[in-house]
């Protein structure tokens, strides 16, 4: 992968910002001697943890309110935000996943699942529409 | 933000990726009318779904198991990790939030908390070693 | 529902217990005024940031680490807990819920998915064995 | 602990059906010698994975909607509940922790965290009111 062509094409240069933060992650962890601790099933752990720690700054609030977070709510969601960033990327570092490929993956997958003509202003799960096997709900 | 400056600099050419893909997200869920159900509360709580989504693929697999996985668990997770990915964006279109910028600046957040000094090899809880106020445990 | 008679038959006698502690914590948010904070939704989001709580105490440790928990590590662990039956409860309490009814129930459905003859010894989910569709996976 | 005593004082016939629920699980286990993937990192997983299964059943709803669940939305909210009640019991069992002990104890411990005169009608996190060093979020 190019890491240092910052002027290649798009595919490549989208990839490298990403690229220098797992380098980034990489040597934070090795500096630190933490790497032992980043198997994949402690990496989704930690991942989770952050995912409900951004829960956290909603669970009180209207739906409403978190549309207009006061400064100081949306710097601690930033923050969180970030934090599941960085667990995602470091899992993808260590299981080699292409962020970006699997993501346009997905959507095509879900455009699939949903069809916008069939689903258009519901929030039914795929398998209230048919039947299929998958667990994800996605909208 | 430069949309179709595929050769800027590599800032602006790496956050062009992401621009792409949030905007493929906002089109999908336009297409399907759902925008009504994406307020930050409601995709914070999708997000952590998808994330305890992924969890559930290293459940009971051992830490070794998890940095071996045949090619569907693989898949699966691949899946898993792209469903955090695809919620994380629409959170950051609709806060308005640079991720590339809040993850930087966590990862300077995190190093000022553990130094490497202090902290190499230990998985301790940053609050073990002194007085602070987060919640967060980064390693 | 019998509440105060401590004497009475098995299942019922058991029920207090819990509908003692429902009905404390019903008081404790009255008195802060906190009701209007409990739609389940909200309880919800509540109870599965304390689950993550739980899931950090873990998250560093190896699954023989986590069977031989230091002291305060298994403090810090009971409480995470107990937060978690709390929210549990109170979800319980606003959706008119029996939880050992519907514990006992969900043993049934279990044993039927999860035949001993058929299962024993693998982790591998329902989904593997049999077309179906749920998204649990009970182990 | 009194098994078959259900005629005994309030404490201890509280306590019979929660023993005698736990003591199903742990049959249920050994029957399909699963026991070998519950260690207490493990079922942390696993719990959350259900405390996000619940979530889910809520991630689209608005609040309202979530005080008014139609019959099937609620039978799978039940079942949810159920599972994270189920894991929470098998955990318990694992590091011998009592439940209603542990609640009861979380509750004094949260009435002096929120004292009722000083955070009646707000939602604010104890940490916005002095400085403390733990990381729930009672409510």
């Amino acid at each position: 992968m190019a890491q240092n062509h910052l002027w290649g094409n798009g595919l490549e240069a989208g990839m490298d910002k990403l690229e220098q933060i797992k380098a980034s992650l990489q040597k934070f962890a090795d500096d630190r001697d933490w790497d032992q601790f980043h198997s994949p099933k402690n990496l989704s752990m930690a991942l989770s943890v952050e995912a409900s720690e951004l829960v956290e700054c909603f669970q009180w609030l209207t739906e409403e309110q978190s549309q207009n977070l006061a400064p100081e709510q949306l710097s601690a969601v930033k923050d969180e935000m970030a934090d599941v960033q960085i667990y995602l990327l470091r899992l993808a570092t260590k299981l080699n996943v292409n962020m970006v490929e699997a993501v346009n993956q997905k959507i095509e997958k879900n455009a699939l699942k949903y069809p916008a003509d069939k689903v258009k202003g519901s929030s039914k799960k795929y398998t209230a529409y048919g039947k299929e096997s998958q667990t994800d709900s996605e909208k």
